[in-house]
């Protein structure tokens, strides 16, 4: 049997870090925290690269959990739906504003720069944290206590509203009701393997704008993806231009 | 603290199945693999719907996990790519015909009889019964010494080689080689959001045969998840018109 060892506590310079993103203090492998917090732009060498493929299922997997615990009654179309908004960049980069990760975020003055890539920067560091609770046990326990709020908060408005079991009929009304039009469905078979995940892909159009995609084993199902996507956007945004 | 109680061993009608799948003995939670071994046409209240949702999570992460402590030089680009094919339906239904999981799969005659739904339904029951082995100890520690082999028997061909490098250049060099032709990338932005992961579709044809897709942030990520699919799919069978 491995002696146990006290870890040493995280030094003064990550403290901050962790008391603001509300981290626990125990068990946290710091040293990890601290790649996490790496953004390839400010080191090719170690960098969060090799976390964010971790995370993102870490997540994948926490955000499943998480729904099948806390819905018990939802169908599994409902939770694929859920889970591909609570796992998409946008939901993400959502969790990084609001606990502000950004300043703990080590990147070169050029990336900084970059705004278009700034959403993708912040959603990878978030996935990079949560590889760092996962590796820290080896198991979900950190992750979910920790993302759960933030899953909740997401998860509830989707499952409470009825658009979640039918996106289509939801964004057909939302469309007539504001803009007078109904949204335009461009729906292509991408794969020839019947059974596919992937074999359709829908994008939905409102005018000049498109509103979202999806992807799915049927027609219906990459459209109803693209629609609930297409909701979200519309909800938050209801611009109907390109912005 | 529970008391410790020695869990019942599997019912009889289950150990041939537990013994030829080389299922643990220990820790199986045995009552989820009979629910892992429902197809959905056999019941509609208890079967491998849910299951197959949370496995899909388990096999990308333990996926993940493997690629990293296998490979430990290889780039973020090829876990990415490797992890793709290994995650696939495709991947998945050699391992479920090569353990034979067929013959436990309880499933109506009907939905027998629907042989272009077979490749998924297999699929998903290796899903499930994934599932099953991360539920049964709550990480993925049943899960990887199920896994692991089987993952090393089909990550091996394509890290050892070097398509998976520049999948698109490989790809190139065997339809010239074998069919006197270059390959046809069909690549389209179908989402405005710069940095999303799925940001362009590039569908890769040989004549009149689509072999492959893939989704990426950029165009040429695309590309390279296409050509990897499309090398695969003509290795496996060099005959360029449909299937």
């Amino acid at each position: 049997m491995t002696p146990m060892i006290e870890p040493l506590p995280p030094p003064p310079s990550l403290r901050p870090c962790i008391e603001q993103l509300g981290l626990p203090q125990k068990d946290l492998n710091w040293e990890l925290l601290d790649q996490a917090l790496m953004h390839v732009s400010a080191s090719t060498d170690r960098n969060n690269e090799r976390l964010e493929f971790l995370g993102d299922s870490v997540l994948r997997l926490a955000a499943a959990e998480f729904l099948m615990a806390q819905y018990p009654n939802a169908t599994v179309g409902d939770f694929t739906r859920v889970r591909s908004h609570l796992v998409s960049d946008q939901t993400l980069t959502q969790i990084a504003e609001k606990i502000g990760i950004e300043k703990f975020l080590q990147t070169s003055s050029a990336a900084k720069g970059d705004l278009a890539a700034r959403p993708k920067r912040l959603a990878d560091a978030i996935e990079a944290v949560l590889a760092v609770l996962y590796l820290s046990r080896g198991n979900l326990q950190l992750v979910r206590a920790w993302l759960d709020p933030h899953l909740a908060e997401r998860a509830q408005p989707l499952v409470a509203n009825p658009e979640i079991h039918n996106p289509k009929t939801a964004l057909q009304e939302l469309t007539q009701k504001v803009h007078k039009t109904l949204p335009d469905y461009r729906t292509e078979e991408i794969s020839t393997d019947h059974g596919a995940p992937e074999r359709f892909r829908a994008n939905v159009w409102l005018g000049d704008r498109c509103l979202g995609s999806g992807v799915g084993p049927s027609r219906k199902a990459a459209e109803q993806a693209a629609a609930l996507q297409g909701y979200q956007a519309l909800t938050a945004n209801p611009d109907p231009l390109p912005t």
